[in-house]
């Protein structure tokens, strides 16, 4: 049976799930240009000054062929040096900056500093990397999120996420993001597509901030269907702490707690082979993307399902 | 016969000449902590909203022990994979800046945003390399060396001298420091010394930025003897353009030429072997530091010159 081919699709993600889903459509699209992935911003930060957008590059990193595949962030055969020098001038050096990586936060930096819209710096720093897809901040002002500890109070995400290697208990999320809207970019592309993916993201820390600036009453008021694909396998994330976090936030987590959270905004979710779901459309099948076969083969069995539909 | 101890030496110096005496020194000195390095600054500029200070950074690695002992310049070790992923991107990526040196101006930048002084941050950057000699800034404020040049119109210094390798012919400089003035520490410095050295640096180059801001109205009014080393041998300049500009600029290349410059503000000069000058107190000396023991040899014949005086 031939693939349904949709006129474009697009996804909403974060750092590496969200990453590694998007390879796979590239992978398993006719048209890779017609997938735009709108990537969440509010892990933003600056660090030494430099303007970080830690989602953002492992979208572009990976959509470029050029992500370090181990950890999935970072750059393939990238080095240290600037992290060991920092740490000879006494600095903790507590978040991971490659060699080659500082190179993308130092054009961002000086370019967001001439008033270029992030939206445009992304794309020309995909363009410099090859990226077959278009990649779209979710907006093009600062968003951040704040996380609200227990034990060390309120911290930015990266310092919860990294410094802290997310062990704090969250009391609360906070999202920074008055007046902060979709770019009129990502809202043509959301008018336009015929399918709509919501990744395999921690939907609280990597979903919620993008559909709490607006997204979530442009996707209440699609056209196109909205899949969902589960993060958790087993209750568990396959990566990062989303089980840790919709426990402490009093969410189930499981793929009906991933189901329950989006709600009216899906129209069907994807969810591991094995496991069910209180919801009318649901694909069972391997969600865990090992490798990059995996990326590819999990993209194919989303679109041809989704294609079936009447 | 025992060196004379001089209570505190101060020396004025630009990038690479004038940190290989500065190295000499501190290699020849019974107390190294009594040495007072002020550094020229005009060459200093923004880079990719880094604050890079290029003749302050040479002589802090090379006081530090971490040159890169070949070019002069950058730190032993380096490597350039920020460049050559700027390069992917697309940038001409024309200054060298290796891995391990963009954590020194990284830190910079994030502490001159925070309102800290070039001059502590000077320290800083020394203490965490252990730097046993103080290395001073001329200046907190920025002062840049503009070049007007005949073939390509007014450039900021580093564009003349690295992008342009200091090809365009020099009409004449320019010194962009109005307001600008020595720092307390510096002053106090000069005020203490019972030496000044002038390094073997670039007189129009490196050292008269540092006279213009005021530091000429304080030599000319030191107690302590002045001596200036010539950075010429046979009228060729050791490294640099020393030389050729000197000639652009109507001076004369050659130790005389030096002579006449400094004038009134030296009370001695130091010169190649076999070469002669107008000046009443001349040391002939190999004054080419090829290696480490010349630097260390070059202080030391300077220091006993100078000790020997009534």
């Amino acid at each position: 049976m031939a693939l349904r081919a949709f006129r474009s699709v697009v996804a909403l993600a974060g750092g590496v799930g969200g990453a590694k889903l998007a390879d796979g459509l590239v992978r398993s699209m006719n048209k890779p240009s017609t997938l735009t992935v709108i990537v969440n911003t509010g892990d933003d930060f600056r660090h030494y000054g430099l303007a970080i957008s830690p989602d953002l590059d492992t979208v572009m990193y990976t959509l470029g062929g050029v992500a370090n595949v181990v950890n999935g962030w970072g750059l393939e055969g990238d080095t240290t040096q600037m992290l060991a020098m920092l740490r000879r001038y006494g600095d903790d050096a507590w978040f991971g900056l490659g060699d080659k990586d500082v190179a993308t936060h130092l054009l961002r930096t000086q370019w967001l500093a001439a008033g270029v819209s992030l939206t445009e710096i992304t794309r020309r720093l995909s363009a410099g990397l090859g990226v077959p897809a278009t990649i779209l901040p979710m907006a093009d002002q600062p968003a951040p999120t704040m996380i609200h500890t227990v034990e060390r109070g309120v911290l930015p995400f990266q310092e919860y996420f990294v410094r802290y290697h997310w062990q704090p208990t969250i009391a609360r999320l906070e999202f920074l993001n008055a007046d902060v809207h979709p770019t009129p970019e990502a809202e043509a592309a959301l008018a336009a597509a015929d399918l709509i993916l919501i990744c395999p993201s921690n939907p609280l820390l990597s979903v919620e901030p993008i559909l709490n600036i607006g997204y979530r009453a442009l996707l209440e008021k699609r056209k196109a269907r909205c899949i969902a694909v589960s993060p958790l396998i087993d209750g568990q994330a396959v990566k990062g702490p989303a089980a840790k976090i919709m426990a402490e936030l009093d969410m189930e987590p499981s793929a009906n707690g991933v189901a329950r959270y989006y709600g009216d905004l899906i129209d069907g979710i994807v969810i591991q082979t094995g496991e069910s779901v209180d919801m009318a459309r649901a694909l069972n099948a391997d969600i865990l993307m090992r490798d990059i076969p995996d990326r590819a083969r999990l993209a194919y069995e989303i679109l041809a399902w989704a294609g079936k539909w009447a």
